[in-house]
């Protein structure tokens, strides 16, 4: 399967291949995480803990289950969801008086108690986050990581004392971004969505998206100012210093298991997948090329090579299998292992060990004295082009416009006056998605390319995923 | 509140006090994490990891929701849970075609899948297990940790080529067991079940059973084997070495939040949680007592405390807040935190570090030079006395019995010929759960204690939490 040909069947290919997820699940959309998938999510989650730990949040688990009177209260919320979400009506052989919905994201859930718990302004900040599955009645076609009914993610939930020390919490959600995504080698855009595309019930909205090898956005996440719009439904107020009633400011930030779907999208190639160094079950695969007379002395140093790498908290692992060595390269070049060590009876006597980058191919050798300095040096220069090639894929995939005929399959950029009508009129003659304008304002002189008046706004728009 | 007066208020109020769960969420029995609560599970949690990892058990994550159709399949084993589960109905605004349940546990979402992963002897054994919540509906009262509605747990589901393997299984089960017991410092009790009171569809069920200081028992999770009742209707079967096709042998294991409920009711005592070192999110508190004229140097002597611990792994934390020393003493005797030092101008002069354990409150003092090898080696002693004092408890809570009247509050032993029907003459009698009767033989000669017959085989029964 080509990548270039059909990146649609090519995705689905090799999550099936590389065993990430089985969709043979009985329920449309609903699949279930193998081992190796989930070892990569798994991983996710600990860079995410990490983040989200040392910048004071703490982790929190809230019941999956929302009674209706709560999911009704936030009515541009509710608007955007109730044709979406998976209902509980009975329990045992009992119709339930109050129906109950499954979590499609957890503000109705969490902010009742959030009433309860911030009293003063020392509540404040207020910085939770859980890492929980989520539910959504998905009628498009499904694809797995991108489009499923169950959904792996992450949320976190803030209260602040005013709109400004929100907006500090925005930013610090964008650097927890940079790293995560530094740690998954995807680049990605900040652009705050058009109002008619936030989400229900927010001030506003910055979408991530990042960029798919068929021209494609995919959205990862969202950070959310949601100012007092849940605030004043919920009753979430503190008593300042001077003993007044305020309602809280709030924020939120979510990114989904659409992680792992870019990290497939984004780096395989055809001969599997290429996993990001820091997300990969496996770093290194050592595979010896055994001869039959020297069996003992090839797998002892295959052994030694492993310790000496696990010892310096390297993921490896030493593929013994009675197999021959080629369909082993093949196996492990579709898991996507960043880098392979090969230990033949040439390279001992030599005293060398040869390896060969998943990402590039490149091979080389370095003494096995070296292992460890080596490898942490290859792993890195895997992790800096990796990113390197994919920002540079979707930077010379944004192509500035001037006119809504031939439109390239890419992400394009163009005046907007920001009237919502010349929006909807791009978007129903195009057939784009607006994804926004930046957040950090870029600077721009031209005309609004629906309406032509002069604008110093540019916004992008891509097909999406 | 006292511990021996009220278990039941006290408990709830502990769970409280310490801010470990808040059960204020508007569906009764579904209570949410609050972050020391969660910290804790999420400390058993990595355990359970480490330990199945180390067994080489993949996680997974398998879809919460099963279909009505899988859910029929095995008969004893919807007819035990078709009383208990939530059902979803409705999705969007549509009605579905066929209704969905919410995991109960994950048999019928399993083992579809099973039937497809499994084709060969090659294949097996299959050890795969999940972390994730499950749902049932309780009518009963509930309680934090110990009677929910949404229950965090963790199972275990293995396939085997025949019913020795399993059986194999289940021992090593036992080993995982008693390593995660080792940490929470509890004791437990490890009986088959009586039939009637076994896991629907199981072949037989140990139930894992800890005693709670008002004499009751709590069931912690249990280890089943199924031999192949599941294979059966689902269809799980393997291509032997000879060619022929026969069906595989399946066990669980699973433990819940209880372990959570355990160590708060075991351990804790009138001041508030006293944790086992292993899951404390905080090991050592220290606290500061500060002088006026001496700030600067009290507080460089414990930051560089802090700092020594954490370097060694330690999970210590500071506590430089603005109040008096005893109302910190207070609050963190409350949270459980195994071992306090405090440091003073006294102290500092005197050379010492002075400490106190959470769980006997001796206190002592060692050279602030020895920090680490002094609290490394009085957490292990606590870790010790803890699981001592605990299993004694539980030891001196078993009680012989020959008679049904005046039984005690506690675990009855007592012949028992084996037949159902002196089984529920006994626990109608009684209004005590037969526990059932050890894994590992016990030897015993005497009668029955309903029908008099002798007896070689002893029962246990108990009130059960």
């Amino acid at each position: 399967m080509k990548k270039d040909e059909d990146f649609g069947e090519w995705y689905n290919d090799i999550v099936e291949r590389a065993n990430l997820s089985d969709k043979r699940y009985p329920i449309k959309g609903m699949n279930v995480w193998t081992p190796y998938g989930w070892r990569i999510m798994r991983q996710i989650d600990q860079f995410i803990r990490e983040e989200l730990d040392a910048t004071d949040h703490d982790e929190v688990c809230f019941p999956l289950l929302i009674p209706e009177t709560e999911f009704q209260k936030e009515k541009d919320h509710i608007k955007g969801f109730d044709a979406e979400v998976f209902w509980v009506t009975h329990a045992g052989l009992n119709e339930l008086d109050v129906r109950m919905v499954m979590r499609p994201t957890s503000e109705t859930a969490m902010y009742p108690m959030f009433a309860l718990w911030v009293r003063s302004h020392t509540d404040l900040p207020l910085k939770t986050y859980q890492l929980v599955n989520t539910f959504r009645y998905e009628t498009k076609m499904t694809r797995p990581f991108i489009r499923v009914r169950e959904i792996h993610f992450f949320e976190s939930h803030t209260c602040h004392v005013d709109y400004d020390d929100a907006e500090r919490q925005v930013d610090e959600d964008f650097s927890i971004l940079e790293n995560l995504m530094d740690r998954l080698c995807l680049p990605y855009l900040l652009l705050k969505r058009t109002d008619w595309d936030k989400f229900p019930g927010a001030y506003y909205t910055v979408g991530i998206d990042t960029y798919m090898p068929n021209g494609r956005t995919l959205q990862l996440g969202s950070i959310h100012h949601y100012r007092d719009n849940f605030s004043k439904p919920y009753e979430i107020r503190y008593e300042n210093a001077e003993g007044e009633w305020e309602y809280v400011h709030q924020t939120t930030y979510g990114m989904s298991e659409r992680l792992v779907g870019a990290v497939v999208g984004v780096h395989g190639d055809d001969k599997g997948l290429v996993l990001p160094p820091d997300v990969a079950p496996f770093q290194v695969v050592i595979v010896p090329i055994l001869k039959k007379e020297h069996y003992d002395e090839i797998n002892k140093a295959a052994a030694d090579l492993l310790s000496q790498l696990k010892k310096a908290g390297i993921r490896a692992h030493l593929d013994d299998r009675d197999d021959r060595p080629g369909s082993k390269f093949f196996d492990w070049e579709i898991k996507g292992v960043s880098l392979r060590l090969e230990l033949g009876l040439h390279d001992i006597q030599n005293d060398v060990v040869t390896y060969a980058r998943r990402d590039t191919g490149d091979k080389g050798s370095f003494p096995p004295t070296e292992t460890v300095t080596s490898v942490t040096s290859i792993l890195a220069s895997i992790k800096a082009d990796m990113r390197a090639r994919a920002t540079e894929s979707m930077n010379s995939g944004i192509v500035i416009i001037d006119s809504m005929e031939n439109i390239p399959e890419s992400i394009v950029k163009f005046g907007w006056c920001g009237d919502e009508a010349c929006g909807h009129a791009l978007e129903e003659r195009t057939e784009l998605n607006i994804l926004g304008t930046p957040r950090n304002d870029e600077t721009f002189q031209g005309r609004c390319l629906v309406c032509s008046r002069e604008t110093s706004t540019v916004a992008y728009a891509a097909r999406t995923m």
